[in-house]
Order: C-alpha cells, then structure tokens, then sequence
C-alpha cells in the first residue's frame, strides 16, 4: 500500500513512529506560523502540521499549494497534537511532514466537500462522486452495507440458500410496467427485466430448496414519483412447509436481529394487526404506531342532532390530539386549509377542545350542547387539554383523509421520532379488490397469492369475492410497508382459478404462466415468502425519508442518471442488429 | 413449520420420538410384506416402513397410491431401522408411520429424478425445477452460496465495502456488444446493462470509498459459445492507494480463503509468471500449470538438417511427454490428425521416442542422425521412455497449437485432475493490440488499463506501441482465466491520451467517458482492482468443466430460458408505449 496508515487510526500510541498517510486536503490553514492540513479519507481525519523552522521550507512551499480535494501522500513522524481535540478520534496526535507528494491535484468541486453542503440537487446528482465523499452520504452506504452483510448472516445461520434468478426474463401483462430488452439472436422478440423474482422463487421451492434468499434489483417502468427509483433492491425470501405463523416468525426474528446488529436496539415482539382494524383505527394498511391516536368513529352520538353535515356523512371519525386543547384560531385554521387541499379532500374539521374544568368547547356548539359534548369526550376517553378533530364523509374517503390528518398531528406534537421505532405486522389482507376503472378483479398483493381456506367458497358467489380474505401479510415499522408477502397457491387447480377470477382465459395464463401451472403438478410442497424493500429498509434505519441518498447512484425523477448522461440515443447499427427502429428523433 | 424435523437430521438417538416430516417421494417398494417409502427433501433421505398388522390398512392404502415425487407430510414414531445403512446419515433409523397426508400429488416426471438422470439436456432445461431437484445440481447452487458467502466474510473482514452500482447504465462503444433498454420516459434514448461496472467502480475510488467489491450480474450480448451466458455473474472489486503488488497479495488471500473454507484446501503462494513467458513456455496466457511438459524452442538445433519443413519453419518448439515413449503409432496417428484438424491447424506432428537404452527413435530419422536426436533428447532433458512432440511453422500460430497439444497429452496422461488445483498470476500483459481487421489497437484489457511507467515512452512511437505493457494481470487455475484485473489510469491526460490511441476522437471520448475524464480533474487516487468470473470460479471449485450447472436458471445457446419460453413478443401497445417498432414479424 502506498500508505502504512490509514487517516483514521493513529493515537498517542502511536507518536514517535515515522508513518504515510494518504488522502484528501479537507482544509488548510496558516496559523501562529504553523501551516495545518486536514488530511481525510474513508476512515477519518488526521490533521498535519509544518511549522517554519521545522518542515523544510520546499515541503511548507508544496502545502502551501495545495488546493482543497488535492490527493496527497504525506510521510512524517506522528507526535502529539497542539491542541487536543477530543472530539476527534485522531485528535490526540498530528503529523509533521518530512515528504508531501501531490499524487494528483484537484479543480475546485462545484459545491463544499462538508457534512452541510451548498450544493442543489442537480449539482450533486451530475457530480455523484463528489457528493459521495460527503460524511452522511458515505455513511448511508456503509450502513447499507452493514445491513446486507446482517441481513446474510442471519438468513445463512437459518440455513437459506441465496440463489440467483434471472435478470433476462419475461414480460408479464400483470402487475407494473416492464422494462424491455430487445433480443439480437431472437429478432422481435423481448426480454424483460423483473420487477421481481416471484416465479423463480416459487419454482426453486418446486425444486425442493425449501428456504430461499436473495439481495436481489427489481425494476418497474413506473412514473417516477419524489421517493421511487426504477431499480431498486429487495430482500426476497422464500420456505416450504410453512403456515403464515412461520413466515411471521422468522422474519420477526431477521427485523430483530438487524436492530440489534445494526442501531443496537432491541424493538421486542412485533404485534400483529388485521388489515380491518389497521383500516378501522389508522385509516391505513400502514399504520404509524409509534403514538396511539386511535380512530374513534362518532356516528351513534354525532347523528340525530340536525347537523347537516354529519346527517348527510356515512361516517363520523374522530381523533384525540393528547395536550393540544391551546391550539390556536390560526393553528386551526391552518389544520382546516391542510385537510381541504384536493390531494387529501375533506370538505372541512370540526374540533373541540377540552378544557382545564373538563367542559368541552366546540366548533359545532350549535348544535350539540355540553351533554352532547361530554358524550364525544367520553367516546375518546378524553382528558382536559385535549383536542378532538372529527372529519364526516364517505367512509373510504373519510378514513383516508383522518389518517392523514393523523400523521400531521403526529408531527406537528413530536410524536414522529426517527430515533423511535415501532413495528408491526398487519395481517389478513382481501385478496382481491376490485377496481371500477378497469372493470375487473386485480389481486391486492399479487395472483400467486393463496386465499384463507376458510374463505374459499366466498370466491364462489359474485356477491362475496371483494370479502375473500388472502394470507397475506405486511411488516409495517414507522407508517412504512417494509416487506410483505404471502402464503402461496401451490395447487394447480386454485391457481387457474385465481387467473380466471383476474380475467385471464385460459389459453393467456397458459401462455405467460403455463411453466408455473405445470411446474405445480409436478409435486409442489406449500410455501410462502416475503420480500423487504432494502433501500426503504435502509432510509428507515439511517433515520432518513429519501432513499435516494441510501443509493449510490440513483436516477432522477424522469428516469435519468445525469452524471453518465444516461439513457442515450445508440447507433443506427445497433438499432439494425436489435432489428428495431425508434418512432422519434431523439430529443432530450 | 408443518414437520418437526427435516429428511436429514433423525439418528438413533431420536429413536422413540414421534416425528413429522415432510418431503418427496423418492421411491417405494414392497418387500417382506412391509411397504418401504424414501422421503427425500434438501437435507436427506429418510426411510419410512408401513407393515401389514402395524401400520392401519387404511395408511398402508394410502402408501400403496404413492408415486414418485408426491409432497407428503407423515407422523410417527423413530425407530430402529430393519437393516442399518453405514452410507446414509440418516441409515440408522426409520419411521413407522402413523399418519400420512398427500399435500400434493405429482404426475410422473418427465426424467428420472437421480443422480444419473435418463433426461437430456433439452428435457432438463425445459423442466429446470425438476433438475434442480437433482442431487448434483443442488449441490452445486449450494457449493455457490458457500462460495459467496465466503467471498463477502473475507472482504468486509478487510474492509472493503459492498456497493450496488446501477444496472440501467450507458451504452459505450468499446468492448463487446451491449444490451440495450428503450427508455420509455425518454423517447428514443436507451439505457444499457453493464458489461461491468468498471466506470462505476472507479467513480467509487474517486469518491474515496478505498476498498469496494461487489457480486454482481453483467451481461453481454454475444454469440454464445457452448459455455457462455449472456447474463452471468462477477466479485467486482477495486482498491486505492494500492500497487500492484497490493492487489495480488489481497486477492491471492481471497482466492486462499475460498480454497480453505470451500474445499478444505491449502494452495499455497501463487507463483507469478510474466505473460511472455506464458506464451513462450506454454503457448497461452492462462497455462494450465497443473504439469510442466513446458515448451523447448529448437530452432538452433533442429534446423540446418535439410528437414524442408523445419527449414521453411519461423519456429520449431516442442514438448516432453515423460513416459509416453510406448505410444502405438495408432496413438500418434491421432495425435497428428489431432494436431491437424482446421481449429488447431498443424501440418504435421514430428515425434521422437526415448528408448530404455537411451537411444531416440525419430519420425524424421531420415534428417537427423543419432547424435543430432541426443541434442533433441539435452535440450528437453529427456528420459528414457519419454516421447517427444515437436511442431514448426509461424510462431504464434505454432504456439497455439502446441498448447492445444500439450493439454490433450496432460488429459490423457491423466495429469489434469479436477481435484488437484494448481493456482498462479499472469502478469506484465501488453496494454495494446493491433487488431488487423479493425485497423486499429484495442485495449488487451480494457481502456482504463495504466500502461507501465516505463513503458510509456513507447506509447510516443508507432512502431513501438505495441511493445508496451500495461499493469495487467490475470489469476489463472488449472488453465482456467478466473479473474482478471489492473491498475487503472487515475490520471486525466494519460487517459485522454489512451482513447486517442484507440482511434476515439476528442469529441467521442468527451461524449462517452466525459464524466470520467472530468472525475479525475477532482482528486482521483491511484487505484486498480480485479474482478473475478463467478460461475467459473464456482465450476472450478465443483470440478466442473461447464458453468451451466452452476447457474439455478441459465439460457440456452440461442439465449432462450426454454422453461419460461424467453425473450417472447410483447405488445403492440407495449412497443408503442417505448416509441419503438420492430423490424420483423416475430418468428421462433
């Protein structure tokens, strides 16, 4: 190695050895006669000193030329520091310079090299590199690292084999978007890249693998929102010979075992929810435990007092915001204007605070005196303080809305704590939901998962199917799905049927499925899986919102990578050779 | 779980406990009025008995159904085995069965689900889950997880970190020909998938990551030779601030550590041998050094004899086969038309055998006398009994030959053993080459190579270019290029100065690899690294000639995964979605 040390291990123990230390000029300065140098790399900073009279004056020469970024080998002995800092682990000792090698110098970066950077998006994006000798930035991926290296040594202690499945496979019509990939020897025909290893795994528990894993990318075509990327990795995991109860279990234990290894932390049991409750008391399949505020649905004692909007509602939803009686008008009014915006549609909030004495003040004291009032406070266990909020509309819409009221509040009280985590599972998911703009089923998780036994024959009446409840299940942490899954149809015959139910004939399941269906006649033992989104799994843990910075070189929201200016136009040879054309000019 | 244990843990100490097991049938037999069942799943085989008068006649009928691969579930107590089997872990116990459950029946599959299979290789591929459930091949996926896992303890215990890099990248000129993505999001414009993540990699070491590696996919889309996959899989890594010396003696002590923890071998320090030495002492830069049979050049003895052949010849070389002086000369005639098929493409094959007394009988005594076939027999060192093979004609072709001669004598000298591993570096290979097709140099290994620092002074003169030698290397095992690396250029001009060389004008180097160029005008360290062919390394370390079995879901020599019948069309609507067309009606 060019160096014999790296920037972030020398100590007082180390002083009065001759060491090499290579890497960048984080800062310099000349100060008190003395030229110091932060010299920084991935393990640390050590700092350099050359005082006149001591350094050579060609070595004080070349330090003094050295630009920020700069890539230097430095040689010297290591002594004790000026002044001690203990904020620093190197921070006991520093450097003199006896030989400084400039091994290759540096243009100014177009933004600070620092833990705050003045840098925008767009700069950081073209110029990823740089931005990934930033501190955070380097730690979101050592984290990410960690958490793929736990994340294997738990599986493989569980005796999960990692097998590799295709990249280069088939484009199926259910499900995302596909991203293609003409075949050259097979003119007109595609691949396609997986959105995610669903039928490998399956076939691999066909071949009696029995548990399965893999840190794997997928890839969805999709209009790119804020927070999503077109590849993306998962955690895909997969048993045979299991019930739901295993599957829970085990990755229960993996969740644990990754909080242990990686926050030292120990998150205990993770609670399960039906999906009914998630929906009846959070108003989301994805509930944020980390504080209660618990729906409480109002309808019994809100209906019957002639209020015109709560007459008119399907439902009549409230919840308790703990301490926030001293609300404002303008806070208010602000929780108004925040639940009328269109994205989240309620046509207005009722509040009522509960005061010190215990009475209840309302904004619907119109119509409901303090009886009434008292009855509210009593639904929601209310104590003085607090503030109701109670939103009134369809029922889905309502829910919908409340939940992300909820959320808010939940913020704006300090109840959303990075540092905090709460998991859960969320069970019992319907299996199929029915969506009006397409005139059909579609499967909620996706067609390979199998229904409750004991509701199959609600499959059988027209009237019930939307009922049918699947085994399928999410593990929620922090209002985020980060992994879900399902017990698996393995049974030929269920499996046709599920298709038919989604509106495929006959001859297309067979056509895009038919490996799967003939693979289950061939002795197909029962499984289930799961699969953790790893970037969100890893966002979570590094207490961010964007996964985009647990990536090391994520795309923008229209799909580009603008640092290799990516995608491209290609030549017309190789257009030829693919035997395709393109119908535009290319255009960017 | 729906068993208690698996098919390969029971032994006489659980004898007494009453056990459930699930699995597949293996086989069924009734002998001794007892009917034999062999469970199998991942872990083993257990033996089931179920005997008239023990077991109930309505289990007895239900074993009776049983056929080859049903999913079975059964309950009962461990017992002691009729008749103990020393060979199988499991062969000291069986089961009598006291409950049976089918949880799915199989119809009879197509090939025998054996060690020894009676289903060629297109029946294999088509029902890959099947052969998966084959013995060998399993063990083969699961030898590739312990090599991976292997691989990543070793490197994150030396600090190199894991980091995905994208796989929807750029299309590049250089190199072999890519897959390419239409973006859909942008029109026209494509992505492709990485031959490797070399850029990346190196963005990497710019970015101050120091040790990075990662196992990963890359795909190239190639005409497939027999044992070539257009998707396959690399240990990518790259280091800083290293020479390199660094590099050989941290990836020697990978490839020593999978040696140690996957086949409970030690190999030892791998020799370094210049690749010119290679090609002089064995005709090949990945020289299969399991034996010696090294080359001997005898221009200088054996010309000057009037031998036209050897007279016209630019080179006469040979080799020693040691004890294969007793050749019929039906065994040398194959040699010759071994030597002189098209691929290979001698005109001839000239032998000389040691006899016991030390006399050499030759194929061209006419030519040479006694003593001229003494100097023969000194040059090679020869002993009584050995057999010389000697070719003449154009060098390199010449050389090419011999090797190919070399390996088929160590093949049937029986001196290649799949279990014997033989392990060394090539280094010091030429930066350049002139292909004559292209009228142009190409990178021997890739653009980013560094040429030697004394070397490069022959880079300003065109008649010297070509001599030059870049900080190449390649880990060679049993004649088997497993991996491959070199020092990379970090510096700006050095590298523009490299694209020049391989015919890219300014503008394409810009238009291509500008972010690279303009990467090291910000503090880009010295680096290099290496990365090794995963399936390959994992076939080697199996005994395996082909990569194929290696590979849970490999494709076809078309590129077709026959199971799932990809690439297949897609839609109109799809392609329209792309702003793509096809040139051709699709046809298999």
């Amino acid at each position: 190695m060019l160096r014999t040390h790296t920037c972030g291990e020398l100590r007082p123990e180390h002083i009065g050895q001759t060491v090499t230390l290579c890497g960048w000029v984080q800062r310099t300065r000349d100060k008190g006669g003395i030229l110091w140098v932060d010299l920084r790399d991935r393990y640390g900073i050590t700092q350099l000193a050359l005082e006149e009279g001591v350094e050579t004056a060609e070595v004080r020469e070349q330090a003094r030329q050295l630009g920020r970024e700069f890539v230097i080998c430095v040689t010297g002995p290591v002594v004790e520091r000026h002044s001690q800092n203990d904020k620093m682990p190197t921070g006991g000792i520093e450097i003199r310079v006896e030989k400084l090698d400039v091994l290759n110098p540096a243009k100014l970066p177009p933004f600070l090299i620092e833990d705050d950077t003045d840098g925008g998006d767009d700069l950081r994006m073209k110029y990823r590199y740089l931005d990934l000798r930033r501190n955070p930035v380097r730690q979101n991926l050592m984290l990410r690292h960690r958490v793929a290296q736990a994340t294997r040594r738990f599986l493989d202690g569980q005796e999960f084999i990692e097998v590799e499945t295709p990249v280069l496979i088939k484009s199926t019509p259910e499900g995302a978007r596909d991203f293609v990939v003409p075949s050259r020897m097979n003119p007109g025909e595609f691949y396609a890249l997986p959105q995610s290893p669903q039928t490998f795994k399956q076939l691999l528990m066909v071949s009696g693998f029995d548990r399965y894993f893999q840190i794997v990318k997928c890839f969805r075509d999709e209009d790119l929102r804020a927070d999503r990327q077109p590849e993306f990795t998962q955690i895909d995991c997969e048993m045979s010979f299991v019930e739901q109860e295993d599957i829970l279990s085990t990755f229960e234990g993996l969740v644990q075992y990754l909080f242990r290894e990686v926050k030292n932390l120990e998150i205990g049991t993770l609670p399960r929810m039906t999906y009914a409750d998630a929906m009846r008391f959070y108003g989301n399949d994805k509930p944020d435990t980390r504080f209660e505020m618990k729906f409480v649905e109002l309808n019994d004692i809100a209906k019957g007092h002639n209020f015109p909007v709560f007459e008119a509602a399907e439902l009549v939803v409230g919840i308790c915001a703990t301490g926030a009686a001293s609300y404002t008008r303008k806070q208010l009014d602000e929780l108004t204007e925040y639940v009328k915006r269109p994205q989240i549609g309620a046509t207005g909030l009722v509040y009522a605070r509960v005061e010190a004495d215990g009475n209840v003040k309302s904004s619907v004291d119109k119509f409901y005196d303090q009886d009434a009032l008292q009855q509210w406070k009593a639904a929601f266990n209310a104590q003085p303080g607090d503030l109701l909020l109670v939103l009134a509309g369809p029922a889905d819409k309502t829910r919908k809305a409340l939940s992300e009221l909820r959320l808010e509040m939940g913020q704006r009280l300090g109840l959303r704590d990075k540092n905090s985590f709460s998991a859960l599972w969320v069970v019992d998911f319907p299996l199929l939901e029915y969506l009006e703009e397409e005139g059909r089923y579609f499967a909620m998780h996706h067609p390979f998962t199998s229904p409750k036994p004991e509701d199959m024959a609600l499959l059988d009446n027209p009237d019930t199917i939307g009922q049918a409840r699947a085994n399928a299940y999410d593990m929620v942490i922090n209002g985020v799905e980060v992994g879900g899954g399902s017990i698996r149809i393995h049974d030929r015959a269920v499996q046709a049927r599920m298709f038919s139910l989604l509106g495929f004939s006959d001859e297309e399941a067979k056509a895009q499925f038919g490996f799967l269906l003939d693979a289950f006649e061939y002795g197909a033992p029962p499984h289930g899986g799961i699969a953790f989104g790893f970037d969100r799994l890893c966002s979570l843990f590094g207490g961010a919102d964007s996964i985009r910075d647990f990536i090391a070189f994520p795309k923008n929201n229209s799909g580009r990578d603008v640092m290799i200016d990516s995608p491209s136009q290609i030549s017309g040879a190789q257009l030829k050779e693919l035997s395709i054309k393109t119908d535009v000019a290319a255009g960017k």
